[in-house]
């Protein structure tokens, strides 16, 4: 089931070298690729830095680059993924979204067409997610020297007055909810790239987090922690969060959501869903009494409609993650090794 | 003259496909390879994204992905390179830079020597320019599927009060000033990878210049634009300028500065020096009346004390740029179409 982008492609429509090199034909592909689906006034400045005008407070700054292969996957793209990667990991540190910087690196030979349409994603992902890219920067390389494309998406947001997020403030007791379904994203990538046929396609779970996230922190801004469960997974993540406050965290197998064709295909390969990576889930860690609070914000977002309480924060056992089985039994959730999916944002 | 990296390389000492899927062995490189040079209080917090205190005002954001080979040239490296070409960015817009972003592609296969001496390179370069790398990501991709690393690093400054720098400010009577010698850079970088035996080395001229901005500025706040000649070397970046500003340019020949042995190399390879990328370098566009002050204050420091005045803004021949040559005559100094020199930043 390899997803392929249908746009044609002909010899003439192909990234040159030169389109990378500073001169007449980098000035071409800004004008005719990139301007018209990103452009906004700063964008529209030209000048080798963008001018933002922020209102006094503390910023969020995060960079990610995005080597996802294939470049299109059911559920999304690389452009759209690049938006919705950033700007989740300033939503998740109580921050509005603001303005987004995008570096491309694209392989000499690659299609004009597939680029446009890619770079129109992501310029929908933007607007849709209300950030602007401000600043931008395209390389190209020789044919064999990157696999295709790459993007890196760096973000600015502006950090909301009375939040206090930070993966160091787990407390026991505390509660850690789910925001949907694990392992979407990794085994959506996982399926089309390595072909395999299954009944039911998987698709991504890609979104921006920032509209739902802002809903929980106006209903409880008493949230002690928000992380997105990306590379590594559900167990990278938990175990991070377990890690920096130094506290344990218990969750209940029973209750860790995953579609039915997502754990088929995990099983299948042998693949905890815990360690795959998704890019539409949130894990919010709550003091009890905003449990029903945040809860009710995030069942009103359609991002948010399966959250579910997947486990606790404890005293004992700290740094480490135990999972209470349907069997009534415990085991250690490890940090993943990590050398299961490369590739898959 | 091939620029070799002295460090050793041992197979246990290569990066693997886990260092990049935010597992234990990322955390492990994170740990020994990243955090020592880099070390920061916003680093260290290690969420998602950096938490940042801005004074109120505007603020400046630019990114710039580095590819160039190879990663060690006479004068420099891709690490440092990565820290510079921001940091003039930055400064170029009138801004002092605060916030770095690092985001790094790694080939399964690297050197964790190399990464490690690259890395620190970065950071010792971040330092001196009063940067704070605030937030970083690291992938890996499989053998074959990158040159080996490319960087991304994104940059915040302040934007000085006061301060009105832009491509679309030059005005007739504006002297335009070149702050030292130009096509260093791109000529190290072409001798190092092309194995050119010439008699002298030619060093890249890499370097910080927010610094001697900063005192440009003090001296003289009313400098309507300022750009850094990288990729597609002067010749790009006066042909931007008299596009952006609706304005002619007239270059006077025999003052532009250019080293002996980078004239001899360009000669011997058939290469116009103004078409060359410079890391090291500022054109300034300068009211007459500041052109005294603005060389003073260049001359002051290391970096500037080659600064002349090279060429002149006119309110003919409109967006195009002229060379006055030496015997008299003039001609077109054109956008160059850019597929001279691949990689050179």
């Amino acid at each position: 089931m390899q997803f392929q982008c249908p746009l044609p492609q002909t010899r003439h429509e192909l990234v040159q070298i030169a389109h990378g090199a500073g001169g007449r034909l980098s000035k071409e592909l800004m004008e005719r690729v990139f301007m018209p689906p990103l452009s906004n006034p700063l964008l529209a400045e030209l000048d080798d830095q963008a001018r933002l005008s922020l209102p006094p407070g503390r910023i969020a700054f995060t960079t990610d680059t995005y080597v996802i292969t294939p470049l299109f996957f059911p559920g999304g793209n690389i452009g759209e993924l690049a938006v919705h990667g950033t700007v989740n990991d300033l939503a998740v540190g109580g921050a509005v979204p603001r303005f987004l910087s995008a570096g491309f690196v694209v392989e000499e030979g690659f299609s004009l067409a597939t680029l446009q349409s890619i770079v129109n994603s992501l310029g929908d992902a933007a607007r849709k997610a209300g950030v602007a890219v401000a600043t931008g920067d395209t390389k190209v390389v020789q044919k064999g020297q990157c696999d295709g494309l790459f993007i890196n998406t760096s973000g600015i947001g502006e950090i909301r007055e009375g939040i206090d997020v930070s993966c160091r403030r787990l407390e026991p007791g505390d509660r850690l909810i789910l925001s949907g379904t694990l392992a979407d994203h990794g085994m959506a990538v996982l399926s089309a790239r390595e072909g395999l046929s299954m009944q039911m396609t998987i698709a991504s779970d890609s979104a921006s987090l920032h509209g739902m996230i802002a809903a929980v922190l106006d209903a409880f801004p008493g949230v002690h922690a928000m992380r997105d469960p990306t590379r590594g997974g559900a167990a990278a993540t938990l175990n991070e969060l377990a890690s920096a406050s130094g506290v344990g965290i218990v969750l209940d197998e029973e209750a860790i959501p995953v579609r039915p064709e997502v754990r088929g295909a995990c099983e299948l390969l042998g693949i905890d869903p815990l360690t795959v990576a998704n890019e539409g889930k949130v894990i919010l860690a709550v003091p009890s009494h905003g449990v029903d609070t945040v809860l009710d914000a995030l069942h009103r977002d359609v991002l948010g409609k399966h959250a579910v309480v997947i486990g606790e924060v404890v005293g004992d056992h700290r740094g480490v993650v135990v999972m209470q089985t349907a069997y009534g039994s415990r085991r250690v959730v490890e940090m993943p090794l990590g050398e299961q999916l490369p590739r898959i944002c």
